[in-house]
């Protein structure tokens, strides 16, 4: 029997992993920005509903708080050195679509541009905002998604996302996702 | 040059990967129970504010709503077993911690006990509440954490997180952290 031990630490922000959604924002392909955003995530599911944090010095804070609206494009492998980038950076400083060799993309129901790049990307309205201290919290419905066609079954439609590669992000680092550990509901799935 | 094309979809819940939280909730390590959540994250970072979104028909809704009080426990790969059997059983019927072999143990702020064998575990007072449909959002000040000492460095007091094995979750699957992939910030970073 291990004996366990636990230490009491401050209180602070340590819910991971997490999602690394580069937030794409802007009025038309011309002037879309990037910001990455790590305090993002689902908070209901129908309808479908999301968040993302942000800090009110933030390029994009003005930009989405005026048009109220925003995409979230999910990062994979090949993309996850110019989220990064685009979470250190400033809109105010460079055209970042462009600095990273990216596609801003019409989306279909906001004006906010995709990223083309992206495996999925995710068309959200403000519906409500709240001020909670360093992040304003910006709370969405998902109005339409978008899918890299290459990950989706030809026959059957449906998505294999582990195909696209998503980067998880935890405690400063970044990460691949590693080995299948099961499927939702496997602990209750009679052996055949 | 790859030519990408994207597909639209039907609006949906489509972030990942997220975290897996065991959220622990009760007014005592003798009625405890655990409910596994997906729909979570941080909104806030200073203060530290975090969030569960729950269906109104779980057992452990009307005990948070009542107590205003859980504890989010973080998902090792020891625990995903537990966790996926947590997510799909109630309270209503199952005695949690016994059957699943978990230590309910007294948090620091909260009644609410922990999860022992959670390498963290991070204890939480609700501030406000939304109903966004399907799920009611909880959101919460983070009061406290704590922290299995395995993964504490015992000289510098840091925590190697990544030593904990914590689970990601995507699209209906669990999986392990995988490679590395850099630091937040290695995109600027200079070479030496």
């Amino acid at each position: 029997m291990t004996t366990i031990k636990k230490v009491k630490w401050k209180p602070g922000t340590m819910i991971y992993p997490i999602p690394v959604a580069m937030v794409s924002c802007g009025t038309s392909v011309k002037d879309a920005n990037i910001i990455t955003i790590a305090w993002t995530g689902t908070m209901s599911s129908n309808p479908p509903y999301c968040y993302i944090g942000v800090r009110k010095s933030r390029y994009s804070y003005d930009i989405i708080r005026k048009t109220g609206e925003f995409v979230i494009n999910l990062t994979s492998t090949k993309l996850v050195r110019a989220a990064d980038w685009c979470g250190v950076k400033s809109g105010r400083d460079h055209a970042k679509f462009k600095e990273m060799k990216l596609t801003p993309t019409p989306s279909s129901a906001v004006a906010a541009p995709m990223i083309l790049e992206s495996p999925i990307s995710i068309e959200c309205r403000v519906k409500q905002m709240l001020e909670l201290g360093s992040h304003d919290v910006f709370i969405a419905e998902v109005l339409a998604i978008h899918a890299d066609e290459r990950y989706l079954d030809k026959k059957t439609g449906a998505l294999h996302l582990s195909k696209a590669g998503l980067v998880a992000y935890s405690h400063g680092q970044y990460y691949e996702l590693g080995r299948n550990l099961g499927k939702f509901g496997f602990s209750v799935k009679k052996k055949k």
